[in-house]
């Protein structure tokens, strides 16, 4: 089975190394100089890339959605929750369609707008663009009157989002697949972010917090006809889940799965959109955690000094607060 | 850092997709349409492959040594160890210097020989070719007098080797991994050949036997200055180990490792040659056993459907007798 993958990124890169030993082909939409580079055919247009493949997905929500809807091959995950994901205002309204606790949040259009946002939702908020953010791109706490005029500025958008600021005491993800017939769930990992970017993911048993995400999650997978893996962002606050957001994707908080769980998440996505078995997601170790390599890291002599460190390189050049790699330690 | 195999095999494949994660670039002596094609730089000449690579490795006994003697840069495992596998005499007279248990055996050049050799020996005992057996391939067991002219002309060689039957109980194999100061173990497996082909390699718990291999091994490396993984084949009898041959590379043995143990016989041959450390080589599930795909395999549906397997196909044809994947159970 030949899969075309949109994007040429890391996420690409270990989900064509999880499906190489499954006999699949691959794909990608991206060039050579890239993590994917090497592992797959490369094209440089999406017609090409239709042609060559059975199954479409793709690795990022940073997708043309007008692209999408000209090609004719299964895409996975269904285009509908890409959609949904690509735009802040639609997530906040699935999950109040869908009762999954989340802060308040109004879409705002102009400076008045967000006034009267800010007059609803109170101080501390924080200002958001609607389409695009990652990795703490395009945000802006608002803890005063004198904020509000900058951030909208500084925001430079003719749309965004003001969110209640949630003051939690950590943030969760669950990850989860799913394919025509079956859910499973990896277990939750926390997560911690500097600067906005995420850092560390470590693997934790909290049945009570387990429960509560996979309930919130069969709730979108069914709403969305999910098929894929998908992945959803919580807040944690007084043992109850604020959700925040959802990938329609592999995450990179789901890294630890290649050597913590019995299936990874990339292999998992790949038997999910091709309506395979889906794998074992229990961790194998009793800690499982990821560590980011951003920007740069130690020699690979003093990474692999700690017998419980397996390292993943991405084929990315060094370069201040991106993700080049990370370390998963199993013990 | 690059690497270049010789040689574009499953063996290769898995050694590729291993260390590509660990920042390596891969080249490879072979051709496009291939288990390892698509996954490195192709060369067809020994010459440009050296000019690509930092280090030269190889996945098969099957090099040719006038060729290797050629190059400049660093070839692992060494180039005498290479030799030695090549020819079952001399990987005998190692095994008789250093004391290694092992079946009685006599290099022969023609049929009178082979007759003053049987004298000795005694039936039954098992004529082989020197060099490039493999699968069972090039031997005859011998047990009466009538078959020693047939074994003769049938194996068509201007050389053999007669060897002593050994009536073992089943036969297993250590596999090692060696970099310029440390050598670590896997556990050993008990393996089950059909028609001279290894079908199933299971990771036993056998203390005294796991001591024995290691003890056996020790001399070896330390006599080839060896560094890389070694595999080591015994037969088991009366719960003492009689060795039967080296292999210096990863081994169909070991493909167990990719899912079951800590670090994979892959990844741990790529640590080696490039001299970091060496990741751990504990088995990580209770029970890890290895199936060899042969000719042909079940739906990827149905091979996947057991929650504890995982599979490896290895990008070849389906053909009778060989070698098209390989599943890993683990529970």
């Amino acid at each position: 089975m030949k899969i075309g993958i949109i994007g040429d990124g890391q996420l690409g890169r270990m989900l064509i190394l999880a499906g190489i030993p499954l006999g699949f082909k691959f794909g990608f939409l991206g060039v050579k100089d890239s993590p994917s580079g090497n592992l797959g055919e490369i094209f440089d247009n999406i017609l090409d890339l239709e042609n060559f493949a059975d199954i479409i997905s793709y690795e990022s929500e940073d997708v043309n959605m007008e692209m999408l809807e000209k090609l004719h091959k299964p895409i996975f995950p269904p285009k509908q929750a890409l959609f949904i994901s690509q735009h802040r205002g639609r997530e906040k309204a699935i999950f109040a369609k869908l009762n999954i606790n989340c802060a308040n949040s109004i879409v705002v259009t102009s400076l008045t707008e967000l006034k009267s946002a800010i007059a609803e939702i109170g101080i501390p908020s924080i200002l958001k663009t609607t389409t695009e953010g990652y990795d703490g791109k395009g945000q802006f706490v608002i803890k005063n009157a004198a904020q509000i005029k900058t951030a909208w500025q500084k925001l430079n958008k003719t749309e965004a989002i003001l969110e209640a600021f949630v003051d939690f005491e950590y943030e969760i993800s669950l990850i989860t697949a799913t394919n025509k017939t079956t859910t499973k769930y990896y277990p939750i990992t926390k997560n911690t972010h500097k600067d906005g970017i995420l850092r560390k993911s470590e693997v934790i048993d909290n049945y009570d917090l387990q429960l509560q995400a996979q309930d919130y999650a069969n709730k979108i997978i069914k709403e969305l006809d999910y098929i894929g893996v998908l992945t959803i962002e919580f807040f944690v606050k007084n043992g109850l889940l604020i959700i925040n957001e959802i990938a329609p994707r592999v995450h990179n908080s789901g890294h630890w799965s290649i050597d913590g769980a019995k299936t990874s998440q990339f292999e998992n996505h790949l038997r999910a959109i091709a309506n395979l078995p889906l794998g074992d997601t229990k961790a194998i170790y009793k800690d499982c955690t990821m560590l980011n390599l951003i920007g740069k890291h130690k020699s690979i002599t003093t990474i692999l000094a700690d017998d419980n460190a397996h390292l993943h390189l991405y084929n990315k050049i060094s370069r201040p607060n991106r993700k080049i790699g990370h370390i998963n330690i199993c013990k």
